[in-house]
């Protein structure tokens, strides 16, 4: 029975029966954290033996062009790690440069340069505005928006669909707002919605006319291999559309292998026109001589080349997909039948994001803590941590053992039918 | 016999026997840099046991208090690097950030967020100035002024003198301009010229009374225990200082291991008042999850503790020292009784800083350049590229091996010679 049609005396007995289970969980002193997309310990340990793979044994710390990857030099990254990522995000080695152990600190770096800077040397730096705003589609990535907050960048909410942002209002708005910057985009397996940008949608980005010249689309590539199924998500490349449309340099690209091989120790990659990465590489040649090449040339031996890295991906695969059947299993079994929330079944990513009805997500995550488990909380997925319907709750079940995110999932679902039914009970 | 001294007969002949020497060098097809102050592939080969330290065949991946390295987390470093770094520093482990491969990173990116939020989130960003200003002693690092010259700072020349910088210019500098809002400092082995600062300039670094508040003392200690001789100078912990002084926030510090392990592949920390800490890590904290704690922690089960460290410096001393000894040897036994150079005999560091009579150090890194041996570009030692004797030479023994370095060493004085003997018939 749909628990809105439940009369109140009904609603009454649910809550009951549910507040009993609620107190069991509660009793049993749970420590569990489900707050952040984080690798579990079991994959950590299939990058195991990247560790020796620059070892100290042989001389074999040179790149295949010959650099002494022990040393100073090369800004852009080794050749052999290049040859890697420009394939995977499909560019050329010339749109790419191979960075440290952050993709976020990438992004970071970027809008800090357009800041001081301006994108190209052309236009004027983002700091000579009385103020400059920023499309976030939403839900989306919280550290993201924290950029944005930090650098007092005024943020705009997209509303995010099933095949992207509503591009009628993304296209109207950059037409008409100049002042209107960038826009992020986790355009595959979207953090947290899981959803994948529709080839339509990534040509009208890539077609986009922008009032503002320096308009850059922020392009967080960072689940673009991360399947689970066989089935998986496709995503039209932005940068080739972009080319097609005469708008070769409105694109930068990002990607990481931190939920490949170690989130603590991997390394990620910038992509973007060659123009974008030639003035960028001017300016980054001031900030740092070089970044670790002794790790990128350790990922690569370790991949050996691309198909290497899908390999590695499919182990991933082995391990999530179980842990994401178990959270849509739950919601399926628990939740579908009373109606009280909704959401996507992601075929890829980290993240399955749950809608309650109207106002209930805070509660949710107040009781989940109460209980001893840490969930994502409550709005963050939002511009300033506001989510106007307090109904998206972001979970991640990556981290914790199968065995203990199911004990998690219980208490979540038992969460939310309390919440909903307090929430239900207070307009009876 | 000085060259001075030479009347215009004798100093044509002098020229037309070195010509010949030159010439012959040239016939050589040489091809050397000496440009950079890079470690040689043997000191590199002393840390290759690293690559070792966390392996791929036991669970070693965990830092000291249990921190797994290979997962998100833990912005400031790891505690096993830090008990070494701080040790090297001299402050508390909640004095310092441990970072990732490059401390001109750091650096970079503490005054681009000086520039974008100001230094402590009370001060007026350095963005809604005018202009500001930037001390800067010389001969210098040229990649500290190439950071200030891109961020649009205005450098001001300060003398370098035995002792440290001309502490009278700063002091009257600082107290009369508030838009003086900082000074480059490489106090031990200073780069180029490898002097020390003495104690005293130390004391009155920490008790400047700038008009700035936010006037910050960038401390690069690159050279902290770079030592090559058994008296190796000492320096006065600036930070200790600063807090006698009330000046407690006044100075931020660095120091890499990219002269001690790997150039590519180092750790590098910031150190600075609690109160800066904080500050600095509530910015940082949006720009990156945190930095690669693998390579902390190999880098700390590698040296073991603070003495495994120093133990590391003697090998790298044992392969320097031969090194500056000939070129040292060389300037004394070919320069010297002509007397048309000076230069330090440092106790440590990476480079012997040469001058020429004035108006010649062009001429002697074209001739070089000519035979085949690229040096530091003449002037860029100085703000702007701008060395108004055009008589300073960096010379960077440590990358060429010995062989080579002497080699290149007879072409450099050979081209001191010549250029020489070119200045001083021009006005004959």
């Amino acid at each position: 029975m749909l628990l809105t049609e439940m009369n109140k005396d009904q609603l009454i007995a649910f809550k009951n029966d549910v507040q009993k289970e609620y107190d069991d969980f509660k009793n049993q002193g749970l420590s569990l954290n489900m707050a952040r997309g984080k690798p579990s310990s079991s994959q950590l340990d299939l990058a195991m033996k990247m560790l020796a793979a620059v070892n100290s044994y042989d001389a074999d710390y040179k790149a295949s062009d010959g650099t002494d990857c022990r040393n100073y030099g090369g800004l852009d990254g080794i050749i052999d790690a290049k040859n890697i990522f420009s394939q995977m995000l499909g560019v050329s080695n010339d749109e790419i440069i191979v960075c440290g152990n952050s993709s976020l600190n990438i992004m970071y770096d970027t809008i800090a340069k357009c800041i001081i800077f301006g994108v190209d040397g052309v236009q004027k730096p983002w700091k000579d505005y009385e103020k400059i705003k920023w499309l976030c589609p939403a839900p989306g990535y919280d550290r993201h928006f924290a950029i944005c907050e930090s650098f007092g960048i005024e943020m705009i909410t997209i509303p995010l669909n099933e095949d992207g942002p509503d591009m009628d209002m993304i296209e109207k708005l950059v037409a008409e707002d100049d002042t209107i910057k960038g826009i992020w985009c986790v355009p595959m397996y979207s953090n947290p919605t899981g959803i994948t940008y529709s080839d339509e949608t990534v040509k009208r980005f890539a077609n986009l006319k922008p009032a503002a010249k320096d308009f850059r689309i922020f392009w967080d590539n960072a689940y673009c291999i991360h399947h689970l199924t066989d089935t998986p998500d496709t995503l039209l490349n932005i940068l080739d559309e972009c080319k097609k449309a005469g708008n070769d340099d409105m694109v930068y690209m990002f990607a990481s292998t931190s939920k490949i091989t170690f989130a603590g120790g991997g390394i990620a990659v910038m992509a973007t026109s060659k123009a974008n990465v030639d003035y960028i590489k001017s300016l980054m040649t001031v900030q740092t001589i070089g970044f670790d090449k002794i790790n990128q040339l350790r990922h690569a031996k370790f991949f050996g080349d691309y198909n290497g890295l899908m390999k590695q991906m499919d182990k991933h695969r082995e391990i999530l997909q179980p842990k994401f059947e178990m959270v849509l299993d739950t919601l399926d079994r628990e939740i579908a039948p009373l109606g009280i929330g909704r959401w996507h079944k992601p075929r890829g990513g980290y993240f399955v994001s749950f809608d309650t009805i109207d106002g209930c997500a805070k509660r949710v995550c107040q009781l989940c803590k109460e209980a001893g488990v840490v969930l994502t909380g409550a709005g963050a997925t939002f511009p300033y941590g506001k989510d106007a319907h307090d109904s998206n709750i972001r979970i991640a079940p990556s981290f914790p053992p199968v065995e203990e995110l199911e004990l998690a999932m219980k208490l979540f679902v038992t969460a939310v039918k309390l919440a909903t039914a307090e929430k239900l009970l207070e307009s009876k």
